[in-house]
């Protein structure tokens, strides 16, 4: 059983999957037909082999310019900055947003060792600086560390007189106002907007 | 980015991964060293290249006979019917069983067109004859289909005369007889023991 073992330690190790789903999914893709498991492992061998951070926003993308940034009908000059490539989808599912992003890779973290250095943040300034932006909007998360970022990164945008925004603090859609945190309720408040 | 969302759709495909999850793997898989991406890629191909059913009870093992079915500190005569590979290392963690195991490899199932010929039955009659077992321990689930394959089981063990038994259904440990319901609370009583 050495090799279903590895296997399922391998599983394991990837984010929010228990001992016994791991298990399952290893039965599972044992009990899979020769072609369903072969095109599997060629996706992840494409994925690895093929897909690269774009040289302008450092999302993942296949070509060395991802389609967001080669897109004429996007505007190209409001950058949305995102912590994660993850980001980038939730905000495109949300189909409210027709610029590019910017992908830091990362959040500021000294618990972590993770300064400005390591992020994509003279990457970010240079693209300001070069396309001439009219606006970025900070769209970090809204703890600690995306705080931390936020603040950073304002602080190094000023000098290039762009506008900076940052994403609303907010009640989300569908709750309960019994159970939303204080320090968003009191946000919630402050940036509340005419009926 | 094709290749990333093949990816994510062929992650999809796992047991009780929703596409969140999925595209959240897919990113931890892309972020991983080349060493651990190649060494899980392995694991995959070890897995379905090595590993086969037992030649004598079908559970999963790279030997023609696994680990449990040639240990001869193991009471081969003692056989525990289970429906899925899974159930074997569910039995083994309690570590309450030194018999051997037979996989049925499903239950029956008419709805899903799964019959007794479809599962291991047939070799697991054969086995009781050769090796002259004295005991076979029905331990399908306690669902319809599970059900099912135990009454059947125990029809077509009757001319071999072995004794068959049901594990046993009762309240399980920290279950709170509030939510038992009513068939496994009458169970329990009829099977209640002496303190």
């Amino acid at each position: 059983m050495k090799s279903l073992e590895k296997l399922i330690l391998g599983i394991r190790r990837f984010p929010g999957i228990g001992p016994k789903q791991a298990e399952r999914i290893a039965l599972y893709f044992l009990r899979s037909s020769q072609a369903d498991s072969e095109s599997f492992i060629n996706a992840l061998r494409d994925v690895k082999d093929k897909v690269k951070p774009c040289s302008v926003c450092f999302n993942y993308s296949e070509e060395p310019v991802c389609r967001l940034c080669s897109d004429p009908s996007r505007d190209q000059s409001l950058i949305c900055v995102v912590e994660e490539p993850a980001d980038v989808s939730a905000i495109e599912r949300s189909r409210g947003f027709r610029g590019v992003y910017h992908v830091l890779h990362g959040a500021i973290s000294p618990l972590d060792a993770v300064g400005p250095e390591t992020l994509k943040i003279k990457e970010l300034l240079e693209r300001v600086r070069k396309a001439r932006s009219t606006e970025v909007i900070l769209a970090t998360d809204h703890d600690t560390e995306g705080e931390a970022t936020a603040l950073y990164l304002a602080q190094v945008l000023k000098p290039l007189s762009v506008k900076v925004t940052r994403i609303a603090l907010g009640v989300p859609m569908g709750g309960d106002l019994d159970y939303v945190d204080e320090r968003t309720l009191s946000s919630a408040l402050v940036g509340r907007r005419e009926f």
